[in-house]
């Protein structure tokens, strides 16, 4: 655990952290915000997962949430999107190898070894978080953005008992019905569509259902709609009788002025269920 | 005058422009926000001068001051720092050169053609802001940051009728002091510091004093601090009797974590006059 940066922010602390990840056997860099009030004791954990071609830096940079972490009292945990600088040809693809981790345990061939980014959100991560950090490892929270939404969501629906509230922003809802053409979930889990199925968003809450009520936010300008396909998701949670809290924002597009625009209602909406 | 990006922002729009420059005869770059209440009529102008090696981007991407400008309605208008693409080994330096204009107009070889940014910020841009944009001319403030802390204190003290008020963020404050070494005074000014004199805050508020209180913003654990001398500054306008609000913030370094931990405060500074 190696400490790159600390920036007094709000009162709090943003800080840029590196390690060795035993899961991806690679080293890993992620970003958290330290909350004022940790100085005082335990506080909840928020994980947010970003999008394609983010790092740990995007969300911590653009979305103004520590101003609304600090008088919450969240402590934020954001990683990167991917290992970088282990495979040749990483950088080649926006949609593939470093930065489009798409939060799967890749089984194919160059990734396996190293694209362990479900395990790693999952497991590696909080140890660390809960075992180096002022945290309630009782109180964890998840939200995502674009490719990151649909690793909060996919995450949260395979882990219900453990996150108290979940939400995203702009989902890749459907992957399953995207990807014949080519892009992560191919090159990561192979040609057989049986292995998405544990990673596709839409196939998950229809199957599994939802015990908390999911905060969905879209704006409905967003370039990439078509793509996120997030009816999809509607349609598959109703089928479910899963509670979808859906906020079309009229208007908005896929970008972080986008977020910035709206992540208070989502720290809101974590710190109801965090707090509680 | 051309529209480069245009993203919709806490209910208002986030703009991205180009234009010809006639001051620097070169493409000139510049950001707006664009608040929901200037669908209905004027608004006022805020003006913020970035620091040393920012774009139009670094405010409008990072200080989440859009969301207190859309409350507020101001119209925010941020420039870019330098002409770009224009002189052979503009890139060189971080402190000279393309993102590096000092809100100075140049005399020098090979700058004056090109590095004509006093005037810019002063006649033209707000000259095309009044053309083209929804806004009351008729109020305008100014801040900055750094290298645009110098910009906003110099161009208010020596404008002190236009500006309803100002405001600077960790400003460079003594330039005569500082640039014996090197740097954009004597590249763009030349040797002669009696050149300098126009353009130093320090020496123009213990000359010309300030009708108005001046906002002034300084990190404590700013690494840039002995580059700054904010302390100068505050002694001049002392002598001088001008009011200074200084808020010196424990902890906080030179960086956007800085920047936008304290923008609120200075948003409401502003629209205390601006609004009035």
């Amino acid at each position: 655990m190696k400490l790159r940066e600390q920036h007094k922010t709000f009162g709090g602390y943003t800080e840029f952290w590196s390690h060795d990840s035993e899961v991806c056997q690679a080293p890993m860099n992620f970003a958290v915000y330290r909350p004022p009030q940790a100085e005082k004791g335990p506080v909840p954990i928020l994980y947010y997962l970003s999008g394609l071609t983010c790092s740990e830096e995007n969300f911590i940079l653009k979305a103004g949430a520590q101003r609304i972490a600090a008088e919450l009292g969240l402590f934020l945990v954001v990683n990167d999107t991917s290992p970088r600088g282990v495979i040749k040809g990483e950088n080649d693809s926006d949609y593939l190898g470093a930065g489009a981790g798409y939060y799967v345990d890749a089984t194919e061939q160059p990734w396996a070894k190293h694209y362990q980014m479900y395990s790693y959100v999952t497991q590696e991560l909080p140890a660390l978080i809960q075992q180096h950090f002022p945290v309630d490892a009782s109180r964890e929270s998840i939200m995502g953005h674009s490719m990151g939404g649909h690793g909060a969501l996919t995450v949260y629906l395979k882990n219900q008992q453990r996150y108290r509230s979940v939400s995203a922003m702009a989902p890749i809802s459907a992957p399953t019905l995207r990807y014949d053409d080519g892009g992560g979930f191919p090159a990561y889990l192979g040609a057989d569509k049986t292995a998405w199925e544990d990673y596709d968003a839409h196939l998950l809450v229809e199957k599994l259902g939802s015990e908390k009520p999911i905060l969905f936010c879209q704006g409905a300008d967003d370039e990439l709609i078509e793509f996120l396909m997030p009816n999809q998701f509607l349609a598959a949670a109703e089928r479910a009788s899963a509670t979808v809290d859906y906020r079309l924002r009229p208007g908005y597009g896929h970008n972080y002025f986008y977020v910035q625009s709206f992540i208070e209602e989502h720290l809101r909406w974590h710190a109801a269920a965090l707090l509680a």
